[in-house]
Parts: structure tokens; sequence; C-alpha cells
């Protein structure tokens, strides 16, 4: 099933539980917009593609949840919720990406108010659906990248569960492996969520492709003994200049990689690229709850002495000189960024 | 008390468990050898010079558990031991240090058996007394780098849990703090044994000096922000050029420094620092036990899916070309290292 997926007959969104993976695979149904911003803060869902297509299916619950009687009233509505929910996580641009062209329908709909609220739906559908044939898409461009006996160095979870379906990085490497390479993955763990030990690691063992998980701090050590040969990961915002927004970690892989002349390549689709931001230190990093990394146990017994601190920003930037090329749905843009990543949007990359 | 110590009364050897700590406060005795190397290899003790010592002293319990009634006996028993005290951990030098000065002291011996069994234990104290004084002296010299306001990001533990007491790089930090300047510590919890978040922040609190954990790949977050001013940390084995074997993790955060130009220190005893080898490449790297990074828990559930495999090398090689400066008890040691390094081994490094 889909990560992020709408149930006809309950006119509710679905979401896989993200939280309680590996270990229980738990579907949770959403009939309240607010309910869905509270999912996107605390992480049942995660993944910049699949936040965005969640925002959208909010915005749609909030249309059905609406009282209201006129195009304006419902129009007052849905940009309020549109403002909860684009409040929930700060850095990924792909929730107010999708926020802002279902609420670009809403302002230009002409017609009757019920009419409007199934377009609000039929626009998240299309978001969802479009999701899936992009990341597709992307696979096939990202998968001429890819050689045969390629280890692959992955930082966080960019499989299907960090989108609708399919996903961005990982997407990739399944369809270098669907095409008959062998492959072998290095899983970062990624604390402190350890997306890519609980999610990464339980996508791949689905998909039939062979991996081991190292901690964070051991790609380097695997980069350096020329034991890993290509550097894959996803991205929350991709500035103008190529700048990578991304899960916390990236920039310390990025620059292993880079010392050893490995290949750094960053996923994403077109939408996670915001032309307005000309790099990334104008890109907002979110702090997350110091509990993330203090909430450790090992056998049974927590980690960390009692009164500790903590800080937990949870992405970080990767420099654009680092990144070997980033492909998107549109093709594969190499530097210099601040040309090719325009003519990614517009889609003639050539 | 000592992380290393000898018990007069029961002539036995006491060491702090660490694999307990923070939560449990356990001093473990030991009278035979062989519990002492499977006591290094376990990790009950950890810490280049905290096991060079702990060595010294399975010595001395090999040469009282020894029935030997010659010189010539007892030598090929304490041998044999060292052998198999030597084979614990590969990496860190100060374990094979120690052996080999104490095995010179037995070979260069004449007297009695009685007196060579107590010879070998003054010589395990005196390594031990030694380390203590030589610690201080390191301190001082590295205090001199630290700045009043410094923020400073600490990899692994180096503290008095890594040594017999006071520590390396923790003890500079701890003299810089005892002389009134103010710092502040970003501990890298430190992956997968969790040393920093487990036994750094438990030091750092008896020290009184503030701190943050901060999950291993969230360094380069910081570094590039401005937020950290020095990078510290100790040091398994260094090679005659100056690249240094470090806990796991160490590469990545002395690039992400470099990249941000931010100093970094490596600090350790001249016992640490082996001319023999020419470059870094030849230093030995131990791959412990998968379980170490698969064993992960929150709220009381594993964190990784059935079946999953790991890699777990515990240590990596910082090029010297990273390294601004090696603290040494001798003095600091800055590049050309091919030069320096041998005078601070020799003493006279002005």
């Amino acid at each position: 099933m889909r990560t992020v997926d709408w149930d006809e007959t309950n006119n509710a969104l679905m979401l896989i539980d993200q939280r309680v993976l590996p270990h229980e695979f738990r579907i949770l149904h959403y009939d309240d917009y607010r309910e869905v911003a509270e999912a996107i803060r605390s992480m049942v869902v995660r993944g910049a593609p699949a936040i965005g297509a969640t925002a959208a299916f909010g915005l749609a619950l909030a249309a059905q949840q609406s009282g209201a009687k006129s195009l304006e009233e419902l129009r007052r509505d849905l940009n309020a919720a549109a403002e909860l929910l684009k409040a929930t996580r700060p850095t990924a641009v792909n929730l107010s990406w999708a926020l802002d062209r279902t609420l670009s329908v809403v302002s230009e709909f002409d017609g009757s108010v019920d009419e409007l609220r199934a377009k609000v739906l039929e626009e998240a559908c299309k978001i969802a659906d479009e999701d899936v044939t992009i990341n597709q898409r992307m696979a096939q461009q990202g998968a001429t990248l890819i050689d045969d006996g390629d280890v692959i160095v992955h930082h966080c979870n960019t499989g299907s569960l960090a989108t609708v379906e399919w996903g961005t990085a990982l997407g990739v490497i399944r369809m270098a492996h669907e095409q008959g390479k062998k492959i072998h993955v290095l899983v970062d763990e990624t604390r402190p969520r350890l997306q890519g030990a609980r999610l990464t690691a339980w996508e791949l063992q689905q998909y039939h492709i062979p991996f081991d998980i190292i901690t964070d701090n051991a790609a380097g050590y695997f980069l350096s003994k020329g034991q890993a040969h290509k550097v894959l990961f996803g991205a929350d915002r991709i500035a103008a200049n190529g700048d990578v927004a991304n899960k916390i970690g990236t920039y310390m892989l990025a620059l292993a990689a880079a010392d050893n002349q490995v290949p750094v390549y960053a996923v994403a689709p077109t939408s996670t690229i915001d032309l307005r931001l000309e790099h990334g230190g104008l890109i907002p990093i979110e702090e997350r709850d110091p509990n993330e990394v203090l909430n450790l146990q090992i056998q049974g017994k927590m980690v960390t002495p009692p009164g500790a601190c903590a800080r937990n920003p949870a992405f970080d930037i990767t420099p654009s000189r680092l990144i070997t090329a980033i492909v998107t749905e549109n093709g594969i843009a190499f530097p210099p960024y601040s040309v090719h990543l325009r003519k990614a949007v517009e889609g003639n990359l050539g």
C-alpha cells in the first residue's frame, strides 16, 4: 500500500505509522486536518515528498470539515488550515509547495462550495499520483549513474516510506537492482530518529537488496578504504545554487565522499527545488526535542546520565561544491547548478 | 578513585566497570590475568592509556599466578601472558607499549623469582602513577590552546575513565575550566558504544562543566554555523607522519572542522606515538561485533528489523593534514609531524 493514501469509503486520510516500524505495521486514519498537522509534527509521516502529499490531503479534510456556506468562507477556512499545516515543519519545502499548489487551485476556482470541496480532494489525489510517477522517472534517470557491483552509502530513509510510493534515492537503488545490477548498500543508521536502521533496512529487506547497517560516523572509514563507490541521499530543500538541506549528517557524509573522490548524488523531485532562495544559508533549519537524542536505551537501560542536556538540529546544509549531480524527474542536473536547476524546474534540461 | 588501581590488601587489580556507567558505579576485582584480558576485550576498561596500565597489571597478576621455580620459567610464563593480553585489542599501541616496557624490565632482571614477581608489580604501579602525572602535564600544555568562551566539540571519552586518572583531551578541557576559562562542550555521543553520551557526559557533570550531547552526525552543523571553536579528541595510535587512529567518527569530525577552519587538536601521551609506522594506513583497525550497532532500543523496543546485518569498525584514521597540533606531555607538536613527533618522543620538542 501507499505511505499516504485516501480511504474513499470513509473519506479519510490513511498513513502508515512510521514511528512503530519495523516492529509493527499500523495504519492510522485521519478525518481532522489538525490531527494531520500533529501527525506531520510527530513524524507519524516523514520524508519531504510524503509530507507534501499528506499536507494536501490535510487541506482536503479541512474542506470537508468546514461548515462554509460561501466560496469566500471556504477559502478563508482553507487558508487558515494551510497556515497550521505549513507551520508543522519548516525545512522541507515540499510541504509549502503542495499547500501553495492546492491553494492556487482554490483561489482560481469558480463554482459551488461543494464542487470546491471535491476539487481540493482531487488536487491532493493528483499530487499523490504524480509523486509516484515522478519518483519512477527519477529512478530511471538516477539508475544510469549506478554501476554493476557498486557499494552505495545511503543516508536516512528515502524509500517508499519517504514518498507516496517508490522513493527518491532509494528508488534509484531499487531501479538499478531491478535492472539486474549487483548493489550493496551501507545503510547509515541516521541518528537520532534512526530512519536508516529502522526504515531503510526494513525496505531493503522487502526488495531483497543486500545491505549492512553502519553508524553514521563510520561512513568515512568505508569511503577512505575504497569500500564504497557512490553516496546517495534525498533532499528536503535545494537552493537555487544547488546547496542541499537534508537530514542531519548529510554534510559530514558528503565531505567524507569528496575527500575520497567518491561521487555524491542528491535525488529529489523538482518540487524540492526552491529557486526563491539563492543559497543554503537561507533555508530554515528545524531544531527538534532534545529527548530524541537522550532517549536511547541499550538492554533496557537508559544511556545518558539524568540531567544531561542535548541539542538536536534535524537537518544540515551540504554546499553544492560537494555534490556531483542532482537527479530530478526532468533529468540529471550537473554544475553549474544556478543554470541547470532552473532548467530542471522548467522541464528543459535537455 | 582511579579507573585502574591495585588493591594491596587482596593483591588484586581493581577496575571501574565502564559498561554499566553512568547508571551504576561498580568496582570489579581481578586476580587472574586471563580475566583481565577478557575485561579489556569486552570493554570493562577502555581508552588507550587505561588499557595500557591494565595490561601491565595483568602481567603482575600473571607473575603472581605463575608457579615458576626459575627466572627462565617465569619469563616464559610472562611472555605467554603478554601475548594473550596483547591480542585483545589491536589498534591502541599503548597496550603493547606497556607490555613491552614491562617485559624489557623482566628480560633485564637479575635476582630471585619472587623478586621478579615484585618487580613486575612495581613496574605496573610505575606505569599507572606516571600516567597520572603525564596527563596533568598534557593538560597544562593543552590548556594554553583553549580560549575563554570556547565551545569545544569532543569525541568519545578521553577523561579519567580513559586513563588511570585525569584524562587526555578531556583533561585539557578540565584544566582550562579549572583555570577559570568559560567552556561549553558539545559531546559527540559516539556511536555505537556511546562513550560520549554515557561516560563523558557523566564526567562533565562531576566537573561542573556545561555541555550538550549531540549526535555524531550533527557536529558539522555546529561547526558550519560558527557555533564551535575547537575540536578535541584523544588517540589510540599516532603514526610517525602524524596520522591519528582514534575512535570511529574522528575522521569525519576532523573533516568538518577543517572545512570550517576550526582548529583540531589530538591529545595523547608519547606512548601513543608509534614511530615504527610511517603512516596511518599501516595501523591495524579493529572491527567489533555487529551487535554493538544492532542492539539499540528506544522505549524498550528494538530499532533494527530482525535479520539485519551491520559492519562495526571501531576506529578510523584521521590524516595528519587535518590535524592542527598534537598535544603531548613533552609539549605541543605542530607540523611537520615527521620531525616534531620524534622530538616529542625524545623529550626535546623545546
